[in-house]
């Protein structure tokens, strides 16, 4: 029996799990202080809940089976379609409700470098608020979730090869300009959509195959692509939308798409976070469900990398659930994708264990004195690991280097019978010795 | 199409969930400052590694199908066999290894009251030491996490409910005691299994079914069904194992068994944790791969609620998948029927959101004031919600109400042009007026 992993999945070690659950505790605390309350729904929902949610080609990723009582289920595919099943199902929840979810999604999607089949999504939405003060509020704290986990990792060298810029770019447009689009290209609502997934591979495809696949798949002619580029290049900024405007004149939805626009942008001003919008006419987001705001967001220095943190509006997803309109909008940040991230740009530290200290075990007489030691690490807040077996002091010391444990407390019978310890920094092999009722002091002045 | 959530599951809405997140937060952190490293494994793994290591009933219970490609896939039923795997996946991690982990599991059990298709598993393990240390230090880390969590809700009402016991019992026993009840009641290796099984029946079903059950099922005969009860009604103690020693007396592997039980209690009586501790003999443990020690945990005050904790060793699990002998031990927290638990306990208090300040909008030219508020106090520390669309003041109170958020403020131009503001307390409707800039005082004096 080969003791593989699933094709298209992947283990995290503690060397990429200790980081990945400090990003996840980061991107909580933010999530909880903007009034997001958490909520978790089952992995496997009815399949038929999921179907046609995601376009043809979201279907086919879908893993679905029959399970033991023959019911056709399906993993769930992201977090969004179950939060519609849930207000569905659970109809005394009023809005204003925000809620976030951080939680495992499957796609059965061709595995690439960096792609797998699981992967972790860390979601807010706000359900029934019309105005853009919602859109506004999902991007502000996605922003700050940002803001948090790069802040507390960012060097100033990483900032320099940035040319100064920040560390992210949250890049805006809505999909009323692409409604627009349609109507300035006279494209049929039936070839929307083919047009749209079309623009989504801009980024990763470049200009020349895109304008192609315009021609192929979506049956354009050379006027038409040409004005699809001149849309997708229109120089628009944050502060000056007016090529937009001059390029929709007289587009009605387009003109409503911009306006809400210009409101995400002042609203967003008014947080103080501006400088990590741009206005990018490009994204189209794949996903069928969205209807007005689109968001995607690329780590500044790392090009080509696709998105970190997604999201938009989608007014019309849960009228299929709850039977009756209601607004909805959230971002999702990509937790695994933003951690390769991390990792590419050497942000993130690593180690092969959280222990602090090691508390080595002298002999079975000083085991006792030992524990006491450890279990006053642990009450300082310290992650303090007693040494388990009856290995010599030596064999003990390599266990700590090993695992990059950076202090280790030796309490042989002579440092017992004084009520002493011996601390050694494993990286120097600096000893020295400290009465025991000041250990818990010794830690908190060195370690926290 | 009815929103209605699969048959078997459930969703966790934020006044469970907001518990939930914290009780994980808590044990996270007594498992790291134990020395535990976190990882993480994929919720799918190849159905041949898990099929038979649960026994013929846990095979029944596995989430087993066809994935896109064709391969014959499972979902987790525990968190120790994707541990086994991924260790034979990586033989470049050495023992001793330390590792816990906290992650959903699927068994297609029979839905009854509190009994879901997926739950949290809270989970530690030791591989490779074989010393009875590795053993205690999972339980104390167990015992650590479920007092933090206790202590942190207990009452002095719930404790003196109990007659003063501890809020939990450990319960010991050991495989080899068991191993040594076959030799003393003469029955062959091939039925050992179906009398386990039929033990761990004793705490759901009583005595009198277990009896039938030993005759139906194991074949046994009145003088060995009586002898089986002389075993499990043995009135045995952490410091006196005598009336399981003149038991045994001359069963070597039920003396070993004994040893082992004896190193136990005496280490755990090092960490001063063995007041959590009993020594109870009709614990034995459904699952195949236990070999030695054996332990659940039962929350005092609550009668025939099941095991909120439970492991044990599993010395020859691990060589299936990595080709050599490994000893290993492991701990898992039953998160969901702990939180079932402790919630009929009533020791836990539950609110809609986290949010504890709601920071209102009186109008669109007070909103930036607002947004400022709400951002120095998220700086302190705070869960401040910024009251999202354009409603009145009192919608927006009983917004804050309805969602049990205990203050809210109010910033009206009066207030803006003094940079002042007005702190309403929402269950006495108390106001007081504070300067802007000691709002993130009041709020870490007050709140935090």
């Amino acid at each position: 029996m080969k003791p593989q992993v699933l094709k298209g999945f992947r283990d995290y070690l503690p060397e990429e799990m200790l980081p990945r659950s400090r990003l996840i505790a980061g991107i909580k605390r933010v999530f909880e202080q903007h009034g997001f309350a958490p909520l978790d729904t089952p992995a496997l929902e009815y399949a038929e809940l999921l179907l046609g949610k995601y376009g043809q080609e979201g279907d086919k990723l879908l893993f679905r089976f029959l399970d033991n009582g023959e019911r056709d289920v399906a993993l769930r595919y992201d977090l969004t379609v179950p939060l519609a099943r849930l207000l569905g199902s659970n109809p005394e929840i009023l809005p204003p409700f925000k809620r976030y979810h951080i939680a495992p999604v499957w796609r059965a999607e061709k595995p690439a470098r960096g792609r797998f089949r699981e992967f972790m999504q860390c979601d807010v939405d706000i359900v029934g608020v019309e105005s853009m003060s919602a859109d506004a509020e999902v991007i502000a704290t996605g922003m700050e979730a940002l803001h948090a986990i790069l802040g507390a990792h960012d060097t100033l060298e990483a900032s320099q090869q940035r040319g100064g810029k920040p560390g992210f770019t949250v890049r805006l447009s809505n999909r009323k300009l692409l409604n627009g689009l349609c109507l300035v290209l006279g494209v049929p609502d039936d070839r929307a959509v083919a047009l749209f997934r079309t623009l989504d591979k801009l980024d990763k495809q470049g200009k020349e195959a895109v304008a192609a696949l315009l021609t192929s798949e979506v049956g354009l002619d050379e006027r038409q692509v040409a004005k699809t580029f001149e849309y997708l290049e229109c120089p628009a900024s944050p502060n000056d939308l007016g090529p937009l405007d001059r390029y929709f004149a007289g587009v009605e939805i387009a003109q409503q798409g911009l306006d809400e626009m210009r409101q995400v942008v002042q609203l967003l001003e008014e947080h103080r976070l501006s400088h990590y919008l741009a206005i990018d006419p490009s994204i189209a987001r794949g996903l069928d469900y969205y209807t007005g705001s689109i968001y995607e967001t690329t780590l500044n220095g790392l090009d080509g990398f696709g998105s970190v943190m997604s999201g938009g509006r989608y007014d019309k997803l849960l009228d299929m659930f709850t039977g009756k309109a209601t607004a909805a909008v959230g971002i999702s940040v990509g937790l695994d994708r933003l951690l390769a991230g991390l990792i590419e740009l050497k942000l993130l530290g690593s180690r092969a264990s959280p222990t602090d200290v090691l508390v080595t075990v002298f002999s079975e007489e000083t085991r006792r004195f030992s524990t006491e030691v450890a279990s006053g690490l642990r009450k300082a807040g310290v992650c303090a690991e007693l040494f388990l077996g009856q290995d010599k002091l030596g064999k003990q010391f390599r266990y700590a280097d090993r695992k990059q444990i950076p202090y280790a407390i030796v309490c042989g019978p002579d440092e017992v019978a004084k009520r002493e310890v011996k601390v050694k920094t494993l990286a120097s092999g600096d000893e020295k010795t400290i009465a025991a009722d000041k250990v818990m002091s010794w830690a908190q002045e060195t370690i926290r």
